[in-house]
Order: C-alpha cells, then sequence, then structure tokens
C-alpha cells in the first residue's frame, strides 16, 4: 500500500520499569525484552508494509540522537535518513504529536492513511497486528477513526476501556469510552463482554483525522498548520502555543466517527516488571531469566541481572532487576511501588532516576567510572567519523589516555592525533575536542581533576550535533 | 591479670557470608555486623583484660597485613606493634596454632593462662563473656582445659556438641564430645538438657595445655619446640612438618582434663546469612538494614546494601546482600545454599569469590574501575608513608594521574615528585616505584594498557614488605 503511513510516539519519559527506565533513558529507547529496544521492535513490526521515508518519529529533543542511531542501527544508516523525526524540548501530550503527524501525511498525499502508535508497547503476534491493519483500512477509508482495542484478560484497573456498538465492517462503532475504572467498575466491564482494552494504537486516514480535529480543536490545529512539515524544524515554537491534550479526550471521544477493531495481539503497554514477567518466556522452573545469573532452587521469579554476578536461591514470586548503579528487588504482583521508589529518589536528590553509569551521546556515550571531591573518571567512546563539541571548561582539567582507536585531538591551536596508549593533557579553561577519524571505535580513560566536576561546566563553541546553547 | 595472655585464630577463609567474605577478604576481616570487623570486635572485647603485649594472631600471610592494619585502626599503631603476630603460608588446623599459643605464653610466663578464641566469632553479651573467663580461672588453675559451651538454643546439626559430667567448681567435667550430629540426634541432645554447643573458645593454663598435648600429639610438639617463640620467622619450615588436626580431635577428646562453663553470652559463630538475621537489631516492620536501602512494604528481612542504591518492595523473609560486583538475593533459611552458589564460581572459574573490587595491599588498597581487552583502569590509595615495591612489568605499560595528595615516583633512573592533577606515563619493561611520602592519603588513577593485564605480571627488585617472591 502506497499511501499507508506511520506516526510514532517516542516522546515519554516513564520510570515505571526503574532502574532500567530513566528519565533520560525511557522505556522505548531501552532493551526490556529482548535484543530489541520497544521502539526498534516498533519500527520492525512496521517494517513490512511502511518503509522508512513514510515514517515521522514524534519525540524529545532529549532523546533524538539516541533514536536515530537505534533506528541507524535496525535498518541501516541509509534507511534511517529517509524517516522524518520531529523533536520538541517539551511535549504537548497525545493530540498535538498525532495531529502533527496527520498533517504530515496529508501533505505527502491526500489519501494518505496513518497507524499513530507508540513506541514502547510490545505485540507479540504480529501477523494478527498486521491483519487487524489490513482489516481497519475500509473503515478508515469510510471516515472512522480506528482504534484498537484488546479483549480483557482479566478485570484491570490500569488501562482505560472502549464499549463496542454497533457493527461496521468488521470493525464496531465506539460507543464510549471509560477512564482507568476503580476494580469493582473494572469487573463490571470485564463481565459485560463489549468492552476492549484501549490500547493507544490509532488508524486513520490523515484528512479524516485532520477534518474532526478542526472541529474539536480548533486552536489547536491553526497552531499546528503553521508547523514546517518538512523537518518540523520549528515545532517548539508551535508547541508552545498549545495546551496539552491527549487524542482520546481532544477527538476521539467527541466524535462521533470513533471506531473500535478488535485485536488479539499479545498486545502490552509494558507497564510494569509484573507485566514483563507475565510476557516472557518461562523456564521449566517458571523463571524468566536475563543476564548473569546463579539461580538455585527458585522459581516462579524475574531475574534480570548487569555485569555483576547475581546469585539467587531459594526465592519464589520474587523480581530482581539489577544495573551498574541501581537494584529493585521486588515481590511479584508488587511492581507499581517503583513508582514510589522514584519518587522518593527524586525527593532525595539522588540522580538515580534520571541517566544510567553510561550515558548516550550524539557521538557515542560515556559511562562514569569513579568519583571523588575533586575528579572524575570517565570511559568515552566515540563513534567512527563522529567528534565532540569543541568546548571548553572552567573548572576542571582533563587528562585523556587513548586505550582503543585513534583519536584526533584539537588543544587550543594545536591539533594531533593519538594513537592507543598516548595520552595528553587539556588545561583549564583551554578549548579542546575530540574527534573520531578513524573507522573503528575510539575510547579514551578521561580523569577530570577540579572543583567542580559537574557536566553542566561547559561552554560549547562549534558542535555538530547543533548543541551550542544546551547539551 | 598480669598473667592473662590471648591467641587469636585468624587463618580462616571461609566463603559461608559470600559476597562479604571472599577467600582473600574472609568473615573475620569484614565489617558483618557493625562498624568493627569481627576481628577488631574479637579485640575490643579482650581488650580489657589482655593488653595488646600478650595478645598473640595466628593467621595466614595473605591477611597479615591487613590484620595489623585493623589492629592499628582500633588501638592505635603504637598498641598494634606491641601484639605478637604468627603468619603461615598454609594452615594446619587449630591443634598447631593453639599449641604454638601455648608455648608462646609459657616462654614469657610459666604461670600464663590463655585465652583461644576464633577471631571470627561475634558474643553479644560481653559482660557474661568476661564473668565466663574469670569463673574459668580457678579451674584453670586446677589444670583443666575450660572449653565454653553454650546452652542450645534449639537443635542445631550446625555445632559440635559436649555432654557435661560432674560438677567442680562452678564448671563441669566434659563426659563426652560430639560431632556435628543429624537432625534426629541433634533432638535427642536438645532435649537431654545435658548438652552444650561446641563455641571453640578455649581458656587453660599454658602449661596444662603443653603437658596434655605432650602426651596426646608428641610428634607435632616435637616440631612446635623448634618454633622461634619471639616472632614466629621459622613457623611455614616448622609447620611443614606438621599434620592438620584439630585441638578437638587432638588434644581435647583425649584429654582427661577437660572442663565446661557454660556461659550465655550471646554467641555465634556468624556461620550463615541466616544467623546475622537472628543477631541483628530489628526495625519496627522485623528488617535488618545497612547501607543504602530503599524500603517500602518490606519485613523480616535482611537488607545489606553496597554503594549502589537498593530498592526493595513488597519482601517478606528474604536476604538481600550487595557488594560491587556480586549480588545474593535468598530466601531466609536457604542462607546455606551460599556454599553452592561459591562452588559454580568457583567451577566457573570466576573470580567473584577470591576477591573483591578493591583489594586490601601493606600498602593501601586498589580498586579496578574498568576492564577491557587491552586496558584496565585503578584507583590506587597508598597510605601516609607506604610505597609500593619496586617492579617492572613485561606486558604492559602504565599511565598515572595524581588526583589527591603527593607522589614520590622512581622510573628507570629517575625520581621524581608528582602533586595532584600531575601525570606520568611508565613505558613496558621500566622499573618504577610509587611512594606516598605525604601524611595523607595519595590516590593515583592508573590506567594499564598491553597484551597480558594480569596482577601477576610484576617483578618485584625491592619491597619493603619482604614480597620479593610473591604478591
Amino acid at each position: 500500500m502506497k499511501n499507508l503511513y506511520a506516526i510514532i510516539l517516542a516522546g515519554g519519559a516513564g520510570t515505571r520499569l526503574w532502574p532500567i527506565s530513566r528519565q533520560l533513558a525511557p522505556k522505548q529507547l531501552s532493551q526490556i525484552t529482548g535484543d530489541l529496544t520497544l521502539l526498534q521492535d516498533t519500527v520492525r513490526r512496521l517494517k513490512s508494509s511502511v518503509p522508512c521515508d513514510r515514517i515521522l518519529f514524534v519525540t524529545s529533543d532529549n532523546f533524538i540522537f539516541e533514536i536515530k542511531q537505534q533506528i541507524s542501527d535496525l535498518v541501516g544508516e541509509n534507511e534511517a535518513d529517509k524517516c522524518t523525526y520531529a523533536a520538541e524540548k517539551t511535549g504537548r501530550n497525545t493530540a498535538p504529536a498525532i495531529l502533527a503527524g496527520a498533517l504530515w501525511v496529508l501533505s505527502r498525499d491526500p489519501e494518505g492513511l496513518a497507524i499513530a502508535a507508540p513506541s514502547d508497547h510490545l505485540i507479540l503476534d504480529v501477523d494478527t497486528f498486521s491483519e487487524a491493519i489490513d482489516s481497519s483500512i475500509e473503515v478508515a477509508n469510510k471516515e472512522y477513526l480506528v482504534t484498537y482495542g484488546i479483549k480483557p484478560a482479566r478485570p484491570d484497573t490500569g488501562y482505560g476501556y472502549i464499549k463496542a456498538g454497533k457493527g461496521i465492517d468488521g470493525a464496531f462503532m465506539v460507543e464510549s469510552f471509560e477512564e482507568k475504572p476503580t476494580l469493582e467498575r473494572a469487573r463490571t466491564l470485564f463481565d459485560d463482554g463489549n468492552y476492549y482494552w484501549n490500547s493507544g494504537i490509532f488508524f486513520f486516514s490523515a484528512r479524516t483525522m485532520v477534518k474532526e480535529a478542526r472541529k474539536y480543536l480548533p486552536d489547536m490545529m491553526a497552531s499546528l498548520e503553521k508547523l514546517d512539515l518538512e523537518n518540523f524544524s520549528n515545532i517548539d515554537e508551535v508547541y508552545s502555543e498549545i495546551e496539552p491534550v491527549s487524542i482520546d479526550y481532544g477527538v476521539m471521544e467527541r466524535t462521533d466517527r470513533a471506531a473500535v477493531v478488535p485485536a488479539t495481539m499479545g498486545w502490552s503497554d509494558v507497564g510494569s516488571w509484573d507485566s514483563i514477567y507475565d510476557l516472557g518466556e518461562k523456564d521449566s522452573s517458571g523463571n524468566v531469566t536475563r543476564g548473569n545469573i546463579i539461580s538455585i532452587d527458585t522459581s516462579d521469579c524475574l531475574l534480570i541481572g548487569s555485569t555483576r554476578v547475581t546469585a539467587v536461591s531459594g526465592l519464589k514470586d520474587v523480581i530482581v532487576v539489577d544495573t551498574e548503579d541501581a537494584l529493585l528487588v521486588c515481590g511479584r504482583g508488587e511492581s507499581q511501588n517503583v513508582k514510589k521508589i522514584v519518587d522518593i529518589l527524586r525527593d532525595e536528590g539522588r540522580g538515580e532516576f534520571i541517566n544510567h553509569t553510561t550515558v548516550k551521546k550524539p557521538w557515542g556515550s560515556f559511562t562514569v567510572l569513579a568519583e571523588g571531591s575533586n575528579h572524575k573518571v570517565k570511559s568515552i567512546v566515540v563513534n567512527p567519523g563522529e567528534k565532540l563539541s569543541l568546548q571548553l571548561h572552567h573548572h576542571r582539567s582533563e587528562h585523556w589516555v587513548v586505550v582503543k582507536g585513534l583519536a584526533k585531538v584539537t588543544r587550543g591551536e594545536e591539533t594531533y592525533l593519538l594513537e592507543s596508549n598516548e595520552s595528553t593533557f587539556i588545561p583549564l579553561a583551554t578549548k579542546h575536542r575530540i574527534e573520531n577519524p578513524g573507522d573503528s571505535l575510539l575510547e579514551i580513560i578521561e580523569v577530570w581533576y577540579g572543583d567542580n566536576l559537574s557536566e553542566d561546566d561547559i561552554e560549547r563553541f562549534d558542535d555538530i550535533y547543533g548543541r551550542i546553547d544546551n547539551k
């Protein structure tokens, strides 16, 4: 289908899967269930029907480099470059994101159809997902806005519900939407049989969506019409005029064109460690295990290890999730408390919910190896052909030792190459830059020394990633 | 009492408290229950009755520097230097250690009395312990070898038992010893009322112990008589002639001079994480907590954190023990499985049961911060006045950055000072040495680069700690 587009929502910053998901390393960018990140899995799922030049990512500018890197890793750099990326500084919920996407589709194809999907959900049964899309085309072409409904597996209070009404071409008119219910109400909905979980995945013709949105969100649409739909360069300016609204509240619950297509496709919003246990492949003891685990007399556990060895013994129904700087051990059925833990970390002014010890950057990544009162030790990995900004620091000097690859170093007015096992020193307040001119990874061990070891002590003069004002 | 001596057995290398205790960082040298290590706590307990110049430590030469450091930290360097230290390469069980100690006491005081005690036990009620010692003096002076018996709290299969017979001066003759019993037998012994747990703590006059040992272990005593009792310089030579035997089997079970003094002193051999939970101070939820822990809806757990944040939620009866490179999560009542875990690590050729990421050295310590295929990053902390050996490496060069204090560096024929924020490079196969000439800690970040990153790639030319042949 030549007129099928995808709008992938990738701006979320949830921490319900802490300690693996963090504010600046959210769920969609994490390998939660396998070798692919949830974002990569979302793209892989769509790839057969939607090529990259018909995919739009709407995301936070905090994540944009990492998203491009992950898509490159999945489909190659050439293909990744064909995608369109809309990166905003401040999210405005799903309505502006999906409607910006609808306008983008419309600008490319007046007959365009679009799937709008979160990037942090899991769909195990991809064939059924594809069939559900196929079976929605006719309904969408009849000017319905389709939402996919998941047959409830239990009276869950964590999802919104959709009541199916009159049948139309393999779908149903939406009779009503319900917000997350109480347990009592959830039981009623579950028993009723006509209610579905709201998956948050939509399918529509761009024209119909734009038309309906103009009725119900005219101010927002007036703003969004000003968007540069080529590369969304003015998205922050446009977004600044817009109030945050969800597409459900803003359009779907108001329009009389809402339809629901039931789909049993192994869907999960992967909202908790409990759901990841439920989704995971169990071994003969009922354990779901990943990473560096030694397990004795243990059953029905979710065990996610890190580089450190994790040994468990005599456990049942326990969740263990280990990362370099934070460990979660939690009873199964209790993983909703992760939110409380993150709140405690935030209240205590601790950083373990913001980032991992390894932080992704447009040029590669760095890992904090050690921190003292006046020094910090980092490993810096620079991808082939990439370069850090030309920068200086007012409060620290830096010692660099190259341990892998080749570095091109700018220091003051000099430029020189450093091979592995060579080192250099960057004095305080001296402009400097690291570049990887080679075709393999460059790794540098960096020792900072100074009276202020904040990542914010950086003045940038030139940056190939446009980060002159920000990081 | 001027004639009271202590023989402290500190050579054990148990791993039942893995991951905190390791082969080269054993239980007695670890902070298991509080701010003091078990060794320090053992010395503190004796200090009021036994001054340092009447204390002998019998230990492995692997631990000797760390033991001296810990005693220094507890009582000051001057006092620590008054202790006597017998350091052997290969332990021979408790009989040679205690009998060497008895000979040492006898050489100093023909009327000497001695407490012989393991350094890895816990005694919560120190007053009762002191009273038990006091009440044993008369019995010991009547040529009895006293062992302290603990009133059994349960039919435990993990201890040896002592049957008390005829009463003598507030003590009892020992009627018999029993090895660790079956559960059925343990129940019988528990119900009997005349049986005590064998604490492994002894009290005797040195003369009586030597006299009895000459009867039952004449060959061993003949060898031990050759010991240099001033500083045990020839202990390895003497030990090489000796078969390993326990004092229980070698003397106590054979002599007719064995007596038992019952003592209810909050004793534990701290043999498992379960016992540490039992001993620990519980909070209102029944948790025993130490370190960096966030706990929600959790009860009756032992939670020992590390530098990393450990968050627990919805747990009951779980043991969590975290360290830099290894994590244990285990059901309460299951901690005997730690032994199996250590066996698995050993079988898999992994190092996590041998040492911690921070390794104690005579001159201070080092911590491995990162390891790659051809590089390793370490933090080196050198205590004031100490110096590493004069050494070279055949397979690696080293980059050093001083981040704290002042370093005196020897490199080839040169000697120079490095201040904080200065660096130097040690090429392959170049003799070098680090010394801390200052009166505060020296910290160096060291980056190794080479094709063999083993700690064994070291050739030593001079060492103030006598480590020319070994590490």
